[in-house]
């Protein structure tokens, strides 16, 4: 089946969706974990497929780790699409009621957006994650994720599909496109009127690729060229212990710090010890010369560092004049994604919320707070780093959109 | 100047626009209008250049009309800003506010977008109008306007900048590419980084050339093949009146009535007379078979009739069996634009909102009033007929975004 074919009938399927009570789509997010969880050996060699032929293709590293699967996996899938079940569910709920005083009556609805493409790499839990939270709030999924995880991701969908079907619900809410080729993606980028937004989610080149070639709307997900700026009124323990959780709890996932500005003013008392608890913990440092200065040991740092999202165990380091120096050099550098300032002076913590434009800004916080489940949404599509629609986690209210139903008893406009 | 080098001025200035307060930004607006109507002879004479070019090169009608300016019209543009000038300013307000279990206040904060690109056509208020909501919201725009009309909105747009300098604002908020060249509106259409949000304000042409270019984010205004569907149970005195209005009250915008659906039950009563009314209002119509063997004067609709957005003295009509026969049209021709259904059954209406996918749709009243004015939000940049960030009127709300602020006291991830 083409994949014009596929995104027609999400489309037909997305109405009958949007129709449903609250308490059939939760009952087909039960279903799809069920399903899941019954097929999980079938998955599972499906998966063994997709290692053989990795393996064969020298895939190795983080890359086939994040490609394999396990039982455990598989259950914690199916655990998380039970999770999403359970969210409360604002379809159909009025955001706003205008009454104008011809006697209208404007109600701002809460709706799905329809048809939903989601275009991803390897990790095969999104299969799952994007399905359950697409038809939870209401949209059909059009999935095409990274040829390496072909089959897992099809006998995935073929069981999420069985679980729809037996709640009564139709399967053809979710639809993958499992032709390899290049050209299905770009058809996919390309459906107007059959596809209302599309959800890259992956590598900064996906997201190039989407946003260079998309006609359809496209969210922006992902890049995170995170800063934590310790000001001079920092709290230098709670400055360390940020900054090592932001560096080290997590550092390949997009909220992770990635340079760390410090006030010239508590760089001499904080530097020495951070850079060598950091050292010990395995991370590379590279800094500014005057960040060398106080720690002699630390590599210089050179303008691809200040830009660079490493996703690693490697953190520049920038010795600034103050807080004008830090907004400005994230201003240049940063993603829009998540920016944090240490520090105990309120005036300063607000000119940099105010002053620092990013999805999230963080007070005496870390960055890696930046997450559907860390703000309360449950689960999350993706960490939008742009700002139409949706900034930050993305969870099932950002996945749906309005209309306005006007009621009248007969009006004219004069 | 290049594109590029406006484009970067304007996100410079874009930061400090967002710094004021509203009583600041509110004097700006005033002072543009003071500026408009003060420099309006000035306005008229470059406006007079403009239409000796038109007339040279053959413009006439309604595009001439469009184009030309009077000290009236020119009154109405500056009154139109201090309109815009005394809106509620929601900047700054907290949208939301989330209390985490670990003790973060995540609060959701109205911002700005930055810096908006609006590429539009003729009419040179719309250069007033654009810059006045921008300015309002605290973003700084990119105009890109017309050939026909470049010296009226270069004039319009010296006065604008020199009330925003008097207001002690900069200047460089507004920008306007005069260019005329039409690679320049491509390289607009790409500057990610520069440029948050693309609005395309004009005819069919221009909006899918720009929804094939770019790569910034774009809201799609504009077209709209509105219908209205007669139900058996109309009061027909009532779909009379509504369709009547939605025909007549200005054929030429995006909200007026294209083609008017009428249940089988009702099109007997109701068609001779109305037919004869808007034919007495110099309507053309075009109907479907059932149609014309009722009113046998009325010409054969084809395939076109129901796919066209006439925007002129011309209707379509068509007789169905029923209310899922109009759904079922609508969704196959409508633009998503304004629907409405003239019933006096609750639970035929009920259905009618529910299943049509539009930005507005109507119960009992004229398509008519999706407007930024009829909705209550003072003023509009255009109409969004697409479902992401913004649905039908969008006002000085819809053009801004929000972020999130963290306030910790030195919260880490586990």
């Amino acid at each position: 089946m083409t994949v014009i074919e596929k995104a027609e009938r999400a489309r037909g399927a997305s109405k009958v969706l949007a129709s449903l009570s609250p308490e059939q789509r939760a009952k087909g997010l039960l279903f799809m974990a069920d399903e899941l969880e019954a097929g999980r050996l079938h998955i599972l060699d499906a998966n063994q497929e997709d290692l053989e032929n990795a393996d064969k293709a020298g895939i190795t590293g983080p890359m086939r780790r994040r490609l394999a699967l396990s039982e455990t996996k598989i259950g914690m899938m199916a655990q998380a699409l039970r999770q999403i079940g359970l969210l409360q569910d604002n379809l159909g709920k009025i955001v706003q009621m205008i009454s104008r005083p011809n006697g209208l009556t404007i109600k701002k609805v809460r709706v799905p957006f329809g048809a939903i493409g989601v275009i991803y790499e390897s990790r095969p839990n999104v299969t799952a994650d994007a399905a359950g939270l697409c038809i939870k709030s209401g949209n059909a999924v059009i999935l095409r994720g990274g040829t390496e995880a072909l089959k897992t991701n099809t006998a995935i969908v073929a069981k999420l599909r069985t679980g729809l079907e037996k709640a009564g619900i139709t399967p053809e809410c979710i639809q993958y496109i499992d032709n390899p080729d290049r050209s299905e993606a770009l058809t996919m980028m390309r459906l107007r009127g059959l596809i209302d937004v599309l959800i890259p989610r992956g590598g900064a080149g996906l997201i190039k690729a989407t946003l260079e070639n998309a006609s359809i709307p496209v969210i922006e997900t992902g890049t995170g060229n995170c800063h934590i700026y310790v000001d001079a009124a920092a709290d230098r323990e709670m400055a360390r212990s940020i900054a090592m959780n932001a560096k080290l709890s997590n550092p390949a996932v997009c909220n992770a710090m990635e340079t760390l500005l410090v006030h010239e003013g508590i760089a001499e008392a904080l530097l020495p010890g951070l850079a060598q608890d950091l050292t010990d913990k395995g991370v590379e440092i590279r800094g500014c010369p005057r960040s060398r200065e106080i720690v002699p040991y630390i590599e210089p740092a050179t303008e691809e560092d200040w830009q660079e999202e490493y996703l690693d165990l490697v953190l520049a380091i920038k010795v600034v004049s103050g807080l004008d120096e830090a907004i400005e050099h994230i201003a240049t550098y940063g993603t829009a994604h998540s920016e944090a300032i240490i520090t105990a002076d309120p005036d300063v913590a607000a000119k940099f919320t105010r002053a620092v434009d990013a999805a999230a800004v963080y007070v005496n916080a870390s960055t890696r707070f930046t997450d559907g489940g860390e703000f309360g949404f449950g689960a999350e599509i993706g960490i939008s780093t742009q700002k139409l629609h949706a900034r930050g986690p993305m969870g099932i209210n950002e996945l749906t959109t309005y209309k306005y139903v006007i009621e009248g008893t007969g009006q004219v406009r004069q």
